[in-house]
């Protein structure tokens, strides 16, 4: 089977077999196919698509490229949450422990914040001599001892899936429901978990900006995962303003220890529990989804949630002491306000400039190899329809370099306009898809 | 300008500046574009197309990427011809030397032949010595005392071209008429030519098969010649059956001398005649066309062609004694001939099917890398609406291995139907494009 020939069917836009997709995902992680042929095949499926069985094979490709992970030999069932990224979205340090707490094993591989949306593994690297890269008998062991564990996936997870993205990133090869279908499933699926529940993000701040697309990338995870032996279930969920108060790694862990005190903001909290419920019933540790949900409001209010959190911090090298005391998170010294120019109702900031001008200051990266700086963030004060007087703080920027500053402040300038009349404010769960 | 960038645009389907053609060019011609990324934009241009600037934009950086040819101190106004490819096309080598002995200068550079069609190169090395290398003062030189030169294109012309067809060839992205367009340009353009007559070939034996995407293609290498400073009309000819009577290296160049001795067949005579004189009225040898058609038939009646045509081989290291002892060019010495398996009107051979048994004979090559055998090929001796008795000869197979000609047998079958009433048969000349 010749490369040239695969490409051909492609780029004359027929569905791919089996074994011709094999061939590419087994060419592209050998030198049996040239990086110039791995290059065009990305861009012919950017501009001709693949439908949902050749991207549920693309995804099996690449997961038999390396290695899939095993615990049915452990008690209570894998399962994990993947979400397709948003600004001030910091849920899965929630619902891993409260999950987790309820009975099922989460063995969660995250990644890093690129462009405007932060990362998981940032936020856990912002506590004091927290390890996101363990191997896979040491992932074993706090999966035992914790019940969930949150790392960066191990070499032997999808190699494929690494080649692809090193090509995608230089020859505009990125933006594609089914490569970016593929890329996330074919590491979810690796971790050896039976159920999985995306939070696939839908709004101006999100990849996606439609219902329309949002769905249809749902349909397309959830289809990948049941045909890869992986229970998926999706929400969506509104990314049109920062999901809670907090951007940047070390705020956003400091609202999810507050979450997990109990306190912390409504829309973190609904949405951590529903998804942490959904995880729940996937792995069978609840009857219905009505005792799931009551399972694991328990778990937070009884602070086992927090309990599991501070023993996962402990288990992976961090200093569990920042639960009690969240003075000993990294914090960026200077801080700048926005202020309203006028009374009336806020509608809200918007996630994508937000999460930009962070980003510009040092909290995320715009390109791989950038250093993210642990402290610095935002601290949203102004949510959707909430009343302003002409002079309240709407944004506190926490930052370190007094050269990123006006750069970050332009970005924001407009950025949360003040209505007379208070904005008609939508849910944060849009809707369900199974 | 970050080649990501330019992918970026091209993807979407914008049409691409300039600049930006001309760092695309320069990226595939140096290291500063990777192979990866050049064969990811090669694959965007194919799915997404170039309009007709972009792809003037895009000849013309080919061409400067090496040395334009320039024949401005010498007498007589430098033209050429270029045909898209056919089976048994041989036009050239009577069309060259007859539009030379009317006072043009033609400095030809060809191709060899890739797939089911001929190339003028490897029917000039049928002949014993001929050098179709030539550095430029030699190139002169022959250009010089003969009026006209026939070689393969010199290392400095349109190193884009060879660059950028390396990758096509095993990525799938031939198949384009921007891309096909602007490497069959750039070389002419870069003879330092002044007027070109292209013979785009129409039919189930050409690249293009409808009358519609001929005119498509025509139109396009006349907007890139005419952008580029080279006046460019077209012909557009059929190519359904095999032109000629004669398939395969030294068979054709034997045809040709037959053809400029006044003999041969009509259709090859007629539609050189008709090339030759259009090659005579673009170099301004000649007032009108009607002119131009009288000059190039009293070139051929008078034998000045054929004379000509002995002076280059000569000038060019081949034997000038196959002109009048033909015996000397190479012949396979095994023969086979299809008969008529009942009488009728002969619906004429299907000209890709002959094609591609003489190149399974060894008449041509199916990669770059194969060797030509020179005396290999078919003698057609049915044309379009002969009439035909049972077993009469409708093809004769010229060829060298036994073990090659079960596939070419099983090509041939069923490729020359016989009717019961003769067939509608077209003009060869289909139209003209300018």
């Amino acid at each position: 089977m010749r490369a040239v020939d695969i490409l051909r069917k492609k780029r004359d836009g027929h569905a791919l077999s089996p074994a011709e997709i094999a061939a590419f995902v087994a060419g592209a992680t050998s030198d049996f196919w040239t990086p110039y042929q791995v290059s065009a095949m990305l861009m012919a499926i950017v501009l001709r698509g693949m439908d949902t069985a050749e991207t549920a094979e693309l995804t099996r490709a690449m997961v038999e490229s390396g290695e899939r992970l095993d615990w049915s030999d452990m008690a209570g069932v894998a399962v994990d949450k993947h979400s397709t990224g948003g600004v001030g979205d910091k849920t899965s340090l929630i619902l891993a422990p409260l999950a987790a707490a309820c009975g099922v094993l989460v063995p969660m591989m995250s990644g890093r914040g690129l462009g405007h949306s932060g990362g998981t593994l940032d936020k856990l690297e912002s506590i004091p001599g927290f390890r996101v890269r363990l191997d896979v008998p040491e992932m074993r062991s706090v999966l035992e001892k914790v019940g969930f564990v949150m790392i960066s996936p191990t070499d032997r997870v999808a190699p494929a899936d690494r080649a692809l993205y090193h090509l995608r990133d230089v020859t505009a090869t990125v933006e594609s429901i089914p490569l970016i279908s593929a890329s996330i499933m074919s590491k979810k699926i690796a971790e050896g978990i039976r159920g999985l529940i995306m939070d696939v993000k839908c709004g101006s701040g999100a990849f996606m900006k439609t219902r329309e697309d949002a769905r249809a990338l749902a349909k397309s995870l959830i289809g990948i995962g049941n045909a890869n032996g992986v229970k998926t279930e999706a929400l969506l969920t509104a990314m049109d303003v920062p999901m809670g108060r907090m951007v940047g790694n070390a705020l956003e862990v400091k609202e999810c220890i507050e979450v997990l005190r109990g306190e912390g903001p409504d829309d973190v909290r609904d949405v951590s529990v529903e998804l942490a419920a959904k995880m729940v019933r996937l792995g069978g540790a609840a009857g219905s989804l009505d005792e799931a949900r009551r399972k694991v409001r328990h778990a937070l209010a009884s602070g086992q949630g927090l309990e599991r959190f501070r023993r996962m911090v402990e288990a992976q090298g961090g200093d569990p002491r920042i639960v009690d005391n969240m003075d000993l998170l990294p914090a960026a010294r200077q801080r700048m306000v926005i202020r309203a120019a006028r009374p009336g109702y806020a509608r809200g900031w918007e996630a994508e400039r937000v999460g930009r001008a962070t980003v510009l200051l040092g909290a995320g990266r715009n390109r791989v190899e950038d250093k993210v700086q642990p402290g610095v963030g935002a601290v949203v004060l102004a949510r959707p329809g909430d009343p302003v007087r002409e002079g309240d703080v709407l944004l506190e920027l926490h930052y370190r370099d007094d050269d990123r500053l006006p750069g970050a402040l332009a970005l924001l300038e407009g950025a949360c306009p003040i209505d007379d009349a208070p904005p008609a404010v939508g849910p944060m769960i849009l809707e369900e898809v199974s």
